[in-house]
């Protein structure tokens, strides 16, 4: 662990890629303690992560009311804006980091810090070595956010928890709603997930209570839909009612998504599909039963649902973005800051550094022994897992009966 | 006012219809109202409504533990079951009617709550009626319940607050998300209401607040596709994005849903929809403007997203519950529970009641002044109205991190 001087300088904070409901509270984090440091003479947010800061659009954080930025802990999605941007490989083009870097020039830029996932890692491990290449003395510190919950190293990611906690909330509510009546009905819940399985697991956490789902289908396995017309059927038959949960990503064996597999004579359909996947499982599901069938698609919902944010994943993300801006000014660059839990005696968490090429380009899936022998479930292992990154609810105040999310002036630097 | 004296005997009360938030802190009002009356000797809850007096499935309220008949306030859905059951009319067929008098006999009933919307108190009407015309003497209560808003006579109906703070919460969380990008994109957000739009008028409220839909769309007018479109791309090409809100009752001037509408060669779809009724304008706005678009539809969540519960329909709920029990033990009968409303000043409500014949059977639209003369947004007068009905969060409890809805035991009579 470098102990070095601390850079003279401005930082820069980005935030990238989909929203959460805590990414802001890891903008927070940054921002309040680079504010605070006597080292770091101006703090910057760029407007849509790296593009804002390729377009010299940075706002000028100092200027911003107090009391307005605290309110980030409590602000879903990303309050400096956000992009998609997919920046090159400086040795194949130089021309985005040359201008980076001359931003950095004109504003004296010796910390940067960016908020977001796998894509976002990437380009923080990029201009952390472009920089060091070239001699321009900036630390580079990744701060880590994905609902999805698959980067590697951390235990888990700022957003998940929150996600998770909307989702088995809802999945909770939802399961006393379509319970409720003497005929019985088949619900299916769609979560997000291309790849792993994270957020439509978390729909078993109420299972405790009677309000979880029946059966739960993940994408690290391959999905078999005449073993899911069994699964439910018997469900079905055995209770009167089933309740599914089913992330957006499973596949066939083949790898095709469920949700964008071409007509097949066996499910009835011979159009594409302009609802997602919950939709499609519904109508093929109501057409092999004839029972009331209903898809729901959590969409956007679950990644901004900042009201029911879990108060762990917002002072989690807050620590994120601090030790961020900790580690950088004692000499660390090139790292995302990550979490090491422990569960046994009570959950404690500890924010530690990974290598930002360590983490960049890799995907963490949920273990294949937490999903059970027939596909269909998820273990034990997985709800020790998850639960405690539920606990506790925001402290989101309201205005009018409704959440009051941060105002921010936006000043911009020029 | 009737003030007769109390009837002896034990009291029943069923909940019918669609499940909203706060169902369940009526039945509350009325069984702890009921359970401490020294007049009511046993307090009974009807499995799935009427259906459960039908089939003689009572369950004895007295059994349950009083801590969690409490937690009956913050329980979405219905906590007894509810139906869907249309009971005939008695001058068709008394069947159903010579059973209900069978059961109130054997267990000497002699106070009936139903809580629910329309039909509910068309039910409450009828069995009225019958018991009055064969002479048993007992006293029958509606209660108000549908987050439709759609009951005539009452200022509004308990579970339409609820569902409006949860719809309008989302929209703000949706608008915050889907605003953050430097590429635009278009997402229209379906809310409940085959007829009525006070759901759907509801997203306005965030607008205040710059967290507002664009445009807003109610069953309460016309539907006019090329228009709906022009709108769309006007702000789209105004704003660089664009947030509708649609009621998934809004229908074409020959009243055909739009949901439902027969294929035509202007919208581009030659099949049947299995999505709702976002999804397929969001294939049509893609289709006519190429843009990135997202259907979102908020399905059952709306109506028992329990966690996001106003507290001031939480206590109204209650308290209709409580007045029906109240106006029972002095007399009255054949009537429902409503709140009359001042909001100058500062919003005051009082709870009267209403001749069941008159609600029953009828349906409150917005009035058509609240909604603009371009029939896509809704005026002041509507905020104005709505507005104090969100305010205050629900007390809820949580437990590992989720909420902690009652578990009723459930001990049956025999």
């Amino acid at each position: 662990m470098p102990t070095k001087k601390p850079l003279i300088g401005a930082a820069i904070v980005g935030q990238s890629g989909g929203p959460s409901s805590v990414i802001n509270a890891s903008a927070y984090g940054v921002i309040k303690t680079a504010l605070e440091d006597e080292n770091i003479t101006k703090v910057y947010g760029a407007e849509h992560g790296i593009v804002g800061v390729l377009e010299d659009r940075l706002m000028i954080m100092d200027e911003e009311d107090p009391a307005e930025l605290e309110r980030l802990l409590y602000t879903p999605s990303s309050a400096l804006g956000s992009c998609r941007y997919k920046i090159a490989d400086p040795s194949d083009n130089d021309k985005d980091y040359k201008r980076i870097l001359e931003i950095f020039e004109k504003y004296n830029v010796r910390y940067f810090f960016y908020i977001g996932g796998n894509d976002s890692m990437d380009t923080c491990a990029k201009i952390s070595r472009y920089m060091a290449k070239v001699g321009y003395e900036c630390r580079v510190i990744g701060v880590p956010k994905t609902i999805d919950n698959d980067l590697i190293g951390t235990d888990h990611c700022p957003g998940f928890a929150s996600a998770a906690k909307y989702i088995a909330t809802s999945v909770m509510e939802v399961a006393r709603d379509c319970r409720v009546y003497n005929k019985g009905m088949i619900t299916i819940i769609e979560c997000m997930g291309r790849h792993a399985g994270w957020l439509t697991a978390a729909t078993v956490l109420p299972a405790a209570k009677g309000d979880g789902p029946d059966l739960i289908y993940l994408p690290e396995v391959d999905f078999d839909m005449a073993d899911f017309l069994d699964d439910v059927i018997r469900v079905y038959e055995g209770q009167g009612q089933c309740l599914v949960a089913v992330s957006e990503g499973i596949h066939y064996s083949d790898g095709a998504f469920v949700s964008e597999a071409k007509t097949s004579s066996t499910d009835g359909f011979g159009h594409a599909q302009l609802g997602g996947l919950a939709h499609r499982l519904a109508g093929i599901v109501s057409a092999a039963t004839g029972a009331k069938v209903r898809g729901i698609e959590l969409s956007l919902l679950q990644r901004c649902a900042a009201h029911c944010a879990s108060a762990t994943d917002i002072e989690e993300a807050f620590q994120c973005g601090k030790v961020a801006v900790e580690s950088a000014l004692r000499g660390e660059t090139g790292k995302m800051v990550g979490m090491v839990c422990k569960r046994d005696g009570g959950y404690s968490v500890s924010y530690e550094l990974f290598d930002l090429r360590r983490v960049a380009n890799a995907e963490k899936k949920i273990p294949l022994e937490w999903i059970t022998s027939d596909n269909a479930y998820v273990t034990d292992a997985f709800i020790d897992y998850c639960t405690p990154l539920l606990e506790g609810q925001t402290a989101l105040g309201y205005e009018d009966g409704l959440p009051r999310f941060a105002r921010l002036k936006k000043v911009f630097a020029k």
